[in-house]
C-alpha cells in the first residue's frame, strides 16, 4: 500500500484547489460548480478503477501504458504512451515539489520569498538521494501516507459532525446558481484542471508483482480500496471547501485553509502542512523510480539512447535519474515553482496513457474473445471519457501551457523513431558478412612524443617496445643547438635498434602542429598498418599541479581522437607529488 | 612609433580626469591643485625619460622590468617585477576598455545603460582577434594614434589662442587658494591617481629591437619625442580643463567636455570620441601582446606553468591571451566598467616595475663602474620618486581597491616560487640514475571489452592482436541465456588461440563494475607485465548520435585513467552515420 498509493492520494493536496482557482476567476458564486465537477471526476474514477482491475488481470507481470500499447496497438501508440508517461513523470515531480513547498509556506509564510529556491532544493536533494540508491521500504514511506489519509478523513468527519457540511442545503443541493459571465469554457477548464486529482492511480497496475502472494487478487482488491479512499477524500475535501466558503489565494493552500477553518492554526494545522509535504515527496519519489525504469525499458527496445538501459555502480539507472531531476528543476525555474502555472501542462500525458491502455485492452479482449460485455462497455465508456479529458485539457488550456506538451510529445516520438532507425542501420552495418571474418593482427608503429631523455621517456618508450618492434621517438626542437643536443644525448643513451629517433624542427615554438603533420605523413607511408600514438602523462599528487603538466599531451590527444585508424593512449607516469 | 607609443599617449584620455575626480570631492575650488599636481607628474616624466634612455643603452635587446630585475637584483625582485607587470597588463586592458567605452558614451549617451556589456564585449572581441593571430602593423595602428595626437594638440592650441588659457592669471599663477576641508591626503591621492598618465612609457625600452637600423640611437630619440609629446598633451589638457572650468561627471569624460566647450558638439566632438576609443584599443592591444610574451618568458624560466611557454597552431600564445582576456573581463564585471573604480588598482604595478628597473640599472652601473654621475643621481632620484608613488598610491587608495593588488602580488610571487620548486623537484625525479637504464619491453596483456560478435569487436580484437599475443575478450552477461549465447557464438567464430574469452556475470545490469573488478584481478595475477585496455569506440556522422554511443566506454575510461600501470586506448570504428 504505502509504495503504490501515495502517488494517487497525494493528488488530493492540489486537486480541489486546481478546480477552485479556475472557478474563482469568475467570482465566488461560481465556486458552486466545484460540486458537480467533483462528482464528475468521481464518476471518472469509478470507470478507471473498473478498467484498471481488468489491466491487472490481463497483465499480472505489471504493465504500464507503454507495455499495453506495445503489445496491442503497435509501436507508434506505444511510443505516444511512452512519451506521455515520461512527460508526466517529470511534471509529477515538479507539481509535487511545488505543492509540497506551497503547503509548508502556508504554515510558515516567512518562506514565501524563497519559493522557487525551496522547490529546486527539494528536487536536487531527491535527485541526490535517488542517485545514491534508496531502499524503497514501507517503513519510510508508510508514516506520511497513513498520517495524511487519517488527517484528511478526520478533517472531513469533523466538518460533517460540526454540522456545517449540509447546513446550507439550499446551496449544495439546489439547482445551479446563475453566474453572469461564467462560460462553459471556464467550467470545462476547471474540470480538466481537477482531473489532475486522478493522476497516479495507474501505479498499482504497473507494480502488480510487488503484491505477493496472490498478487492479482490482492492488487485488484487494493485498486478498489484506493478508489474508495481517493473518492471519499477528494469529494469530502471539495464539499468541505465549498461549505466552509474557502476561496483560493496565493499565500495558502485550500487544504491548509480548511484545516485552519476547522481546527484553527494549532498543532493539526502545522502537522498537516508537513505531512502533506511528506506524502508529496513520496509521490515524487515514485516518479524518480518510474521514469528511469520506463526509459530503460524503451532503451532496451531501441527507442531511447542505450545509456538509459544500464545501471551504474550504485545499481541505479543514474542517467534516467539525472535527466528527470534536471528537467523537473528546469520546469520549476521556468514556472517559478507555481502549482497553478504547472497544472495546465499536467495530466494530459496521464490521460493519453489511460486512453491507450483502455483501447489496447479492449482490442486484446476482442481478439481473444474474452471479457464480460458489461465490463467492456464500461471500458469503452472510460476510454471515451479519458480521451475527452485530453481534448478538453488541450482545448481549454492550450495558451496557458498545454501547447508545450502538444509540441514536445510529437517531437519525442519523432526522436524515438529516428533513434531506432539509427540503431537498426548501425546493427546492420556491424553485422559480419560471414563468420569467416576473424580477428587478425596487422603491423603497428608506435609513436612516442618526448621532450628529453628522462625517466618518463624511458617509461613510455619501454611501454612502446612492449607493444611493437617498430617504435618512433619524436622530439620537437626549436633551435639548431637543441636538435644537436638531443641527437647527441640519444646517441649516448638508446642503442635499441627498434627505436628510431625523429627530430622535428619548429621555429615558431608550436609543438602540436609539427607532431600532427608528422603523424599524417607516417600514416600515409605506413599504408595498411596501424599508427599508435603513446603520449606520456604525468600523474601528480595535488590538483593544482595538473595545471603545470600534460597540456601539450592533452592538446595532441584532442587533435588525434576520432581520426581514422589512429589510436591514442596516455601512458601514466606517477610523480611523488612535491 | 605607432606600435609602442599609443600605450603611453592613450593615458592622456584618463590621466587628467583621474586627478580632477579626486579633487572635485573637496569642492570646485580644490580643482586648482590639478595644476601643481600635473607639473609634479611632468617632472616625474622627465626623470623617467632620462632613466629609460639608460635602460635602452644597457639592454639593446629589449628588457622589461622582469629581465632587468632578473639580471641585476636576483630572482625575488624579478618575480615582484613580473607579477606587477602581469597585473598591470591586465589592468591596462580593463582601464582602456572602460575609458574607450566612456568616450563613446560621452558622445552617444543612449549607450549609458549598456556600459558594462559594451566593456566586456570590447574585451571579448579583442581576445578573439588576438587568438586568431594579428599582424601588428603601422597601417592599422597608425591612424588612431596620429589622429589622437593631432586632435589633442589642436584642441590645446585653439584653447591657447582663444585666450582663455591664461585669462585668469590670478587663478593659474597666484598662490594656492585656501580650500576648507582639503586634506594633504586628498592631494596625494589625486597625485597618485594622476600618475596613471605615465603608464606605458616603458614600452619603447621593451621593444628596442623593433627600431631597425641603429635601434639604440633611434629608440633613445623616440623616448625623448614621446616624453615631450606626452608632457605637452598631458599638461595642456590639465591646464585647458582648469581654464575652461571642467568639472568631472559620470556621464561624460573630461576630454569630451573640453572638446564640447571649445568646438561645440560638432564633428570634432564626435570624431574625438571614436579616435579616443581607437587609440585606447591600440593601447589595450599592446597588453594583449605583452602579457603572453612576459608569461612565456617566465614560464621558460620555470616560474609559471609550461602551458604559457608554447605557441598554439596559430602561432600565438593562446593560453596567455585567454587568461588575460578572461581576467580583464572579470575585472570589468566586478568594477562595473568604471574607470574611476579601476584607477585605484592601476599604476601600482607599473611604478613597482619602474622602481625595480631603475634600482637594478644603478646597481649594474655601479658594479660595472660605468655611467655619468649626473645621470646616476637623476636615476636615484627617479627610483626614489617612483617608489614614493607606490607608497602614496597604496596608502591613499588602500581601501578603494589598492588592497587587492597588495594581496594578489605577494600571492603571485609565492605561487611562482612554489611552481619552480615543483618543476625542480620533478626534473630531479625524472633524471635517469645512470645512462645504462634504457627502454626495454615487458609482457603486455590486451583487454578488449565487447558486447557481441560484430564488425566493431572484430576490428578492436584485430587491433589487440596487432599489439599483443595475449588478448582477453571480456563480455558482461546479465543472464544465463545471454552467457550461453555468447559462448556458443564465440566457439563458432574466433578460433585464434591467443584470444581468451572471459564472460563476467552481472545480475544487476552494471557493466563497468564487473569489468573494473576483473581488470584489478588481472593486474594482480599478471604481476610485472602491463595491462592495456582497448575500448571500442564509435565514430558517427552527426553530433546527436554521440548521445547514443560510447557511454559505457567513456565511463570505463574515466575510471581507469590515472590508474597505476594501466593504459587505456579508445579504438575508433567509423559508422556511415545514418
Amino acid at each position: 500500500m504505502p509504495l503504490l498509493c501515495p502517488d494517487a492520494l497525494s493528488s488530493v493536496a492540489y486537486g480541489t484547489q486546481a478546480i477552485l482557482v479556475v472557478l474563482a476567476s469568475a467570482g465566488t458564486l461560481a465556486l458552486w460548480y466545484s460540486l458537480p465537477i467533483s462528482a464528475m471526476i468521481v464518476l471518472l474514477l469509478t470507470v478507471l478503477v473498473i478498467s484498471y482491475r481488468q489491466v491487472i488481470t490481463a497483465y499480472p507481470g505489471g504493465g504500464g501504458a507503454y507495455v499495453v500499447g506495445r503489445e496491442t496497438l503497435g509501436p507508434v501508440a506505444s511510443l505516444v504512451a511512452g512519451a506521455s508517461l515520461l512527460i508526466d513523470y517529470t511534471l509529477n515531480i515538479a507539481v509535487s515539489a511545488a505543492a509540497g513547498v506551497a503547503a509548508v509556506i502556508a504554515a510558515l509564510p516567512a518562506l514565501l520569498a524563497w519559493r522557487v529556491e525551496l522547490c529546486v532544493l527539494v528536487v536536487v536533494l531527491m535527485t541526490a538521494v535517488n542517485l545514491r540508491g534508496t531502499r524503497e521500504s514501507s517503513l519510510t514511506f508508510g508514516p506520511p501516507t497513513y498520517l495524511f489519509i487519517a488527517m484528511v478523513l478526520i478533517m472531513i468527519a469533523v466538518a460533517f459532525f460540526q454540522g456545517k457540511m449540509f447546513a446550507h442545503p439550499a446551496h449544495a443541493l439546489l439547482p445551479a446558481p446563475v453566474v453572469p459571465g461564467l462560460a462553459l469554457f471556464v467550467v470545462l477548464r476547471a474540470f480538466s484542471s481537477g482531473s489532475t486529482a486522478l493522476t497516479g492511480i495507474e501505479a498499482i497496475s504497473n507494480g502488480v508483482p510487488l503484491f505477493k502472494p496472490d498478487s492479482v487478487i490482492r492488487a485488484r482488491t487494493t485498486m478498489v480500496v484506493l478508489g474508495l479512499l481517493l473518492g471519499v477524500m477528494f469529494l469530502g475535501t471539495s464539499l468541505a471547501a465549498f461549505s466552509y466558503g474557502i476561496v483560493p489565494n496565493a499565500q495558502s493552500t485550500v487544504l491548509q485553509q480548511l484545516a485552519a477553518a476547522i481546527f484553527g492554526q494549532g498543532v493539526f494545522f502545522y502537522l498537516l502542512a508537513f505531512v502533506t509535504m511528506g506524502i508529496l515527496m513520496v509521490s515524487a519519489n515514485t516518479s524518480f523510480a518510474g521514469f528511469p525504469q520506463l526509459a530503460s525499458l524503451m532503451a532496451r527496445d531501441g527507442w531511447m539512447p542505450r545509456m538509459f538501459a544500464s545501471r551504474g555502480d550504485r545499481l541505479v539507472y543514474q542517467n534516467g535519474i539525472l535527466v528527470i531531476g534536471l528537467a523537473a528543476a528546469l520546469l520549476l525555474l521556468i514556472f517559478q515553482g507555481s502549482v497553478i502555472r504547472l497544472i495546465p501542462l499536467f495530466a494530459i500525458g496521464v490521460y493519453i496513457g489511460f486512453t491507450i491502455t483502455q483501447v489496447g485492452l479492449i482490442k486484446k479482449n476482442l481478439s481473444e474473445r474474452s471479457g464480460k460485455w458489461l465490463v467492456m462497455v464500461a471500458m469503452a465508456g472510460g476510454a471515451l471519457l479519458t480521451a475527452t479529458v485530453v481534448v478538453v485539457a488541450l482545448a481549454t488550456k492550450f495558451l496557458e501551457g498545454a501547447w508545450i506538451v502538444a509540441l514536445i510529445l510529437p517531437l519525442m516520438v519523432i526522436a524515438f523513431l529516428r533513434i531506432q532507425r539509427h540503431y537498426k542501420a548501425m546493427s546492420q552495418e556491424l553485422r559480419l558478412p560471414d563468420s569467416e571474418v576473424r580477428p587478425s593482427g596487422k603491423a603497428v608503429v608506435a609513436v612516442v612524443p618526448f621532450s628529453g631523455i628522462s625517466r618518463i621517456s624511458q617509461s613510455s618508450l619501454s611501454y612502446a617496445l612492449s607493444i611493437s618492434a617498430n617504435v618512433v621517438a619524436v622530439n620537437v626542437s626549436f633551435t639548431d643547438q637543441a636538435e644537436a643536443a638531443i641527437r647527441d644525448a640519444w646517441q649516448a643513451w638508446a642503442p635499441d635498434p627498434s627505436i628510431r629517433l625523429v627530430v622535428l624542427r619548429s621555429p615558431y615554438r608550436s609543438v602540436t602542429g609539427p607532431v600532427l603533420a608528422y603523424i599524417d605523413r607516417l600514416q600515409e607511408e605506413f599504408g595498411e598498418g596501424h599508427v599508435l600514438v603513446l603520449i606520456p602523462e604525468f600523474v601528480v599528487g595535488k590538483w593544482w599541479q595538473y595545471l603545470l603538466h600534460n597540456q601539450i599531451g592533452l592538446l595532441l590527444q584532442a587533435n588525434l581522437v576520432f581520426r581514422k585508424d589512429i589510436v591514442v593512449a596516455m601512458v601514466p607516469f606517477r610523480l611523488s607529488g612535491r
